[in-house]
């Protein structure tokens, strides 16, 4: 596979018409290996989103939009109760993929949705080429979403800057240049070039695996270092920004992601370098009124015993595996959103962008 | 092998008396295993320092001292000559087993220099008493060391409280107590019960593989965390002090230590959490001014990128992995000695605890 090939590999895309097929990267090869799959039947989809070979809620939620195409099709030469019937099985079969994931009965109800409203008014073929329309809609408004947080957020960089990221809020998460690391893409594309230092992120390695590798395809000079070396980092002065996506904001900005993001906010501070989040503004929970009323979930102890297939600590040792912290509003410096910059992070700022 | 025979397992001892052998635990085999080595040679001694089965400044050392006493039992029936002609050779191979570790030429020069002092005085049989004589000598001044900064150390906490560390400053690296370690082994055997959080340590994780471990052993409530939950940690509230130890402290007490030392203080700081180092004065370079004058070693890529057995990171991608960082002297709220406690943390109170 040439450089210049992989280099514009999107995450998953729609191969040809109505008739056609989803191609996705299989995420479980990387970053040793690079490989597409074909996913031309129903049961290939839901084993894609179910082993995470797809994973990350917008590209989880496409993927299944085009699975429920993909279902359609199969059926399309049945009568309407037949192809209604099997469009209802489809429908249910890729629920089960990833039974917590918002996105993926979101986007199964909003396709599903325009197939219901034409029952009766046109053929089964018609109903999928719309449900085709409506899945591409639903990426391109991905797309689109990735494409103007990466250019609010890179005005906020300059040219030659060195910038450090945690965890994977890239690409491979989206259907296009994903949140965090969009920032760095949109900068490159502007002519901006920037040196992007990676947290590996214990436990599960998604700056080593996902984020070094997204930005080493896109040709961005990117250095992966332990979570450990992100203050050294910052003291050395390498870098003058860190920019890091986030999985829920709360109505005051406090802001909930990774764990090790609050750690790295804190240095970032202590070092006077701004501390940026990027993140749809779907990430916002204005249910939520501070982030101290967001539930930290806690993980299995076998990721950090047993990360990587070793046994890496003592049988039976205790551990503390919280899989996200978060960071205060106050070292937060702006969010970067799809609408524009928040900045400063506060509830009347947010409140006046989401509305 | 039962709990209470593993939670005494010293690092390393002498078997018997004149005659007798040297007995260690392999360390590359913790913390899955625990396995004792039994060196009755030469060659088992050089490989086992060689390969790391013993490891840390002081356990190195102690380790030479012993294989001199090794080489030189093997050689105690020969003349006066023919003796000293195997101790030259004995000495010459312990020292190529790791020719940058400085308290190895120490220890090797420390006890051949008493053989040289007796000899043409006595035998090769009582000279060799004399060489186990200052092996011991050696190890009691370590066991002592340690047990020092343990007593000073242990004053500086409280019964119940939450501890924090990074790396092993245990006693896998000394005879005994360790240094850092020795400080909660201390306090726990003053009756203060203490809830230890080890950061597991990356890239070659120390803290996960050793200190969780003799932790563990000696039944001390530890729990194993990655270095980027430390922030959250202190911030939950969970811990009242961090002490960990040091490789090399400059003269106003800027203190270089295992990569992530620094942003452990960093944090502490910004949690109002004491900061604690504890070390030998052995430790002290007063030839430096200041942590700026410590070079920062540069390590092999592939700890980070095959770190657990596994590839985890992309082919080709840019590494930075500095094997120390340097804590600045302002950050130290105390540094712990087998002299006693040196606070404020100033070139004038080092100087005075060192004369």
């Amino acid at each position: 596979m040439s450089e210049a090939t992989i280099s514009t590999l999107p995450t998953l895309h729609w191969v040809g018409d109505v008739g056609g097929h989803l191609r996705l990267i299989d995420q479980t090869l990387l970053p040793v290996e690079v490989r597409e799959i074909d996913c031309r039947d129903l049961e290939t989809v839901f084993e894609a989103i179910r082993s995470l070979r797809v994973r990350g809620a917008p590209a989880i939620g496409i993927a299944a939009a085009y699975g429920l195409v993909i279902g359609a099709q199969a059926a399309n030469d049945r009568d309407e109760a037949g192809f209604f019937a099997a469009l209802d099985s489809a429908r249910a079969r890729l629920a089960e993929s990833r039974p917590t994931a918002v996105n993926l009965f979101w986007a199964l109800d909003r396709t599903h949705g325009v197939a219901l409203a034409a029952r009766g008014a046109t053929s089964p073929r018609e109903i999928v080429a719309r449900l085709l329309a409506e899945a591409r809609a639903i990426h391109e408004e991905d797309r689109a979403m990735c494409r103007a947080i990466g250019r609010y957020g890179a005005e906020l960089l300059a040219d030659g800057q060195g910038v450090l990221t945690h965890c994977n809020a890239g690409g491979l998460a989206t259907s296009d240049y994903g949140t965090a690391l969009a920032v760095f893409f949109s900068a490159q594309e502007s002519g901006k070039r920037l040196r992007v230092y990676a947290d590996e992120t214990r436990p599960l390695l998604q700056g080593a695996r996902l984020t070094a590798w997204e930005l080493q395809q896109r040709g961005i000079d990117v250095t992966l270092i332990c979570d450990s070396m992100a203050a050294q980092v910052m003291r050395e002065g390498r870098v003058q920004a860190v920019v890091t996506g986030a999985d829920r904001i709360a109505a005051n900005g406090d802001t909930a992601n990774k764990i090790g993001t609050y750690g790295v906010a804190v240095l970032a501070a202590a070092h006077d370098i701004p501390f940026y989040v990027a993140a749809p503004t779907s990430t916002f929970d204005l249910s939520l009124a501070g982030g101290s009323q967001i539930p930290i979930e806690q993980r299995d102890k076998r990721e950090i015993t047993h990360g990587f297939g070793r046994q890496t600590a003592p049988e039976g040792v205790k551990v503390y595996n919280p899989a996200f912290d978060v960071t205060p509003a106050r070292l937060i410096r702006a969010i970067i959103c799809e609408r524009g910059v928040i900045a400063p992070v506060t509830r009347e700022r947010i409140a006046a962008a989401l509305r």
